[in-house]
């Protein structure tokens, strides 16, 4: 009845055809008994609590679905609370027991989602890797020896085996990431302010992000919408406009020279590689960048000041408890002691010093790729360096919250061994999360290595990403700002793209609008004219811009709606009748450029 | 042939009647050689230098007023670098000689601005009140038993006086403010990273901006423009949209209750109060607002960790130098050694959630209009308690940097006696810089005080700053998004506002357009019709919205230009010909509102 990675869309259709919550709650709890993973969970939600929370759901919300995430079983990093759950942050002496739900989990909660649990984590999320845990070391889902990933070590794990149709992480330094590589997942990490951190313990609370582990782009895109939205009480929360992003001729920066590093790992270059050749086939053209900047900012998370906001959030317990600490965590911790106010903001004056040599980098792409971890390490080798091979795994993740960007980590297939998973990620501008998603699903898809532990699933075609709204809006042109014709500029200055050459439907004529500079033609559509249509051209361009153009547009002429010969209604420019009444046609040129080349007498 | 006060307009109109910048220049030289104010500069332009300037700029460009700033005198504040001329801060034995100009200096002269000097300031350029300078302390223009303001007094003075067209301040708490308001002056204060800061000694880099004395708003306004514009050798310059404001039901917030806080100054009060009459004549609304997150946030600036980022700029020459340091300003940077990193980010976070807080009151008002400061004192008074009182100054000016906010200090007039003057200040979000203007302007038009020491000067015509663009676009509507019909909603709801009730010119018909839901009129202008126009309604909408909204207009309307019977031309509804074909013609009702309550026998 359910299948073994529990996705949002094949879910749907379980609980369409007759399957209820309370039966995947059983699933569930059968699952989790069943696990060869020990460390998935610091506090699994008590069988009865669960049986309890699915009949309540089904007594609040009967019918099937009728929640958008109705009967969706999800896991919860252990650093961000749930009502009746401890708290632990991997460190039992700082447990604690909140009255109230974290407000991304309430808001899941009334979504109709159900929490199956609190997961292990790199101690107060400091580490990439998934071994700082007295609750013991998540592994790989596809290798015991290897580590899970950190700090959401645990609930992508939780995804990943099938337990759980999504999870929640928090994201620091690549900790919503790195775990989903390793663990064949996507990794949906939202722009930092987007998701309000109210009730969650802070690692560093000026760039930690609360993310999503899924199975597709799209689940995790569902349930990042349902978190999102301005809080007040998070002093990092914020009110922002999306970003838009082209939805074609998309330019995408990629490693370049000697910021190619992958520590020795050839077989993650090669899969990088091939994702590289995945997003070209896609479309996309792919453009060399610097790096440097990036990792220099990288460099600053936790060889910086920024360790201080560590010592911010876990002060007055350090004082008290130093010897609970995960020693290694308690070493980068107590790393802070080294920095005072000047240095801090030293720190950020660098930091903004490298965000604008960055832009420098931005104006040539329009997102970045990247690997999300450059390669991997068994748990034991990791023990053996903790802090060097963890940074190992930063080198492309750390700069992301510092510059405040959205990311996407999506899997990237496996080795050539076929043995253990990598994934890339994508970045695009502050508020960019809608529209990373279209292209990021896109390439997941076009991989074929299944979801999670399941490597011969297909994507459930029901949670496609669509198409995103990228802010531009579509225009047909006609005349003077068709492409070579003198005032195209207007549409490419202001940032408007050519989407296709194409005809008007066969009722339209064309005429020459007599003492007009540059020369432009009137378009009328005439019900009882039958023609071949006008050869016109399909734009889209910046909202804003839209607006000035439309009001720099001299009468006769306007915007209007204009039917196309494929029965499409589109924008674009028409003429008042008064206006061609004696005026030339043309009609039968078939269109504006036509006429301009057309042959004439010497004069 | 040159007025007292040196304004732009007065000067333009000089050098069109045949005066030369060697003429003015010989003035300046002859008015600096009287100043009763020996502290006004720390080191004035060599005359033989200023001479050959005006030389050189008269060489280049000998049309009059050829270039934005064709001989116009301005004097530098002594922590912005001019070549050829020692930078000081005011300690002498900080001193060094820029080889360069600060990119605002050098972006100036450029645009035909001449230097006249380097002014005294606030020793790096920390304080607000001009007595902490071994340079001396520059006085009020108005009584020199008065401190003149500061940091930026030398500057404030020398335009107050009559030395300078303008003067280029920076201002971290206020010290682009206090000084204008302590002699009857203009401050514009830029958002942060709106002009760049290469070329300046910092005070707290995060948080100092450039700014302008002038004689007037437009003055300021030309002058800010001048110096705009990205560059990437300033980690805090940014590349931003202007901010819009309404340009009419504006609301102000101004102080209320507890937080009206004057020192006993009931003259100052008396004027602040003199000012929101004057707004309220001008046709704002006056709306109270709680000022304590403000208040909050502006003692954060020297009781927090910012000190620090005046340690950062001064570290290594204080650490040989320290004896050469103005005590209390030494006191002040010394200060910074009590904080650590953690105290330095949980200052941020203290102050993003102010920030916050402050949102609760932004969603009640468009700008802000306080004290620019609350009393004055006599240098002997300020010397006797000079950290206390230079606070009083800063008690509405410090939050303004930390919040990224424009601002534009403007005379509030003089105080009953008629001895000192006041000033207000307006503030608007990030980036409002030029939305700000045109009601700063009126403010300051309908005060007359004067400019600078000149009380009775009319502020010239020729300097008026024009309603700004406030990023509405205008549209004629005609039918169901007039105002109470069913779809003038989207109109209001996209931030619409009406402007007016008009009427189309006479060629205008309308006609009832069949099959359409809501009922919808269509417009067409028709060349051989003379009639007594259409009714219509004038709004003006945010561009964003307008795209929305021209996208979702159903054939067969669209927008065009429409001719009013005031002759002006205004995008608005049109209608395709074909569609009103056989359609019931209307025209004769005047308009859709006409024809939808038009009397109907009982159905």
């Amino acid at each position: 009845m359910f299948p073994l990675i529990l996705d949002l869309a094949s879910l749907k259709v379980a609980y369409a055809e007759g399957a209820t919550p309370l039966d995947l709650v059983e699933v569930v709890l059968a699952r989790m008994a069943a696990s060869q993973d020990p460390a998935i969970f610091i506090t699994p939600t008590p069988a009865n609590r669960l049986r309890a929370e699915a009949r309540a759901l089904m007594a609040h919300a009967p019918a099937p679905n009728s929640l958008p995430l109705w009967g969706v079983p999800f896991a919860v990093k252990d650093n961000i609370d749930v009502a009746g759950l401890p708290t632990t942050a991997a460190c039992p002496a700082f447990a604690y027991d909140p009255e109230v739900d974290a407000v991304v989990v309430a808001r899941l909660r009334a979504a109709g989602a159900l929490v199956i649990g609190k997961t292990n984590l790199d101690q107060f999320a400091t580490g990439l890797n998934g071994t700082r845990s007295p609750y013991g070391a998540p592994r790989s889902v596809f290798d015991a020896a290897y580590v899970s990933g950190g700090s959401s070590s645990g609930s992508a794990v939780a995804v990943a085996s099938g337990l759980a149709s999504f999870a929640l992480g928090t994201d620091t330094a690549g900790s919503g990431r790195v775990p989903a590589a390793f663990n064949n997942l996507v990794g949906i990490k939202p722009t930092p302010g987007l998701v309000p951190n109210v009730g969650v313990v802070p690692a560093c609370r000026s760039v930690d992000v609360v993310t999503v582990f899924a199975a597709t782009v799209g689940d995790g895109t569902a349930v990042r919408r349902v978190m999102d939205g301005y809080d007040a009480r998070d002093p990092f929360s914020r009110q922002a406009t999306p970003v838009a992003l082209p939805t074609n001729g998309l330019r995408i920066g990629v490693l370049d020279g000697a910021e190619r590093e992958f520590f020795g790992d050839a077989a993650c270059e090669a899969l990088y590689d091939a994702a590289i050749d995945r997003a070209r086939t896609l479309g996309a053209t792919l453009i060399p960048f610097d790096y440097a900047p990036f990792r220099q900012a990288a460099e600053l998370l936790y060889n910086g000041p920024w360790v201080a906001e560590r010592m911010a959030a876990v002060k007055t317990f350090l004082e008290t408890h130093a010897e609970h600490f995960d020693p290694t965590v308690r070493t980068i911790i107590e790393g802070a002691h080294a920095y005072d106010a000047v240095d801090a903001f030293e720190g950020r004056y660098r930091l903004e010093a490298l965000r604008q040599k960055t832009l420098a980098e931005w104006s040539k792409v329009d997102m970045l790729m990247l690997p999300t971890s450059p390669t991997t390490y068994t748990v034991e080798e990791m023990q053996a360096e903790p802090i060097l091979r963890n940074a190992h795994f930063g080198r492309y993740t750390n700069f992301a919250n510092l510059f405040g960007y959205a990311a996407i980590a999506i899997p990237a297939g496996f080795d050539r061994d076929g043995h253990l998973p990598a994934g890339v990620t994508l970045f695009g501008p502050a508020f960019s999360d809608e529209a990373l998603a279209p292209f990021a699903d896109a390439m997941h898809r076009a991989l074929g290595a299944g979801m999670g532990i399941d490597r011969t699933a297909t994507l459930p075609e029901g949670s496609k990403v669509s198409e995103a709204d990228d802010g531009l809006v579509p225009i047909v042109v006609v005349g003077a700002h068709l492409t070579g014709m003198p005032l195209n500029r207007e549409l490419t200055e202001a940032g408007g793209r050519c989407v296709r050459v194409c005809r008007t439907a066969g009722d339209y004529r064309l005429f020459v609008l007599p003492d007009t500079d540059p020369p432009k033609p009137g378009l009328i559509r005439d019900l009882h004219f039958r023609g071949e249509g006008v050869e016109v051209e399909l734009w889209r361009i910046p909202a804003v811009a839209f607006a000035r153009f439309v009001q720099a547009i001299p009468a006769p002429l306007g915007i209007g709606k204009i039917r196309l010969d494929d029965g499409s209604l589109v924008s674009g420019f028409l003429c008042e009748a008064h206006a061609v009444a004696g005026a030339e046609e043309i009609t039968m040129l078939g269109g504006w450029r036509a006429y301009v080349h057309r042959p004439r007498a010497a004069e």
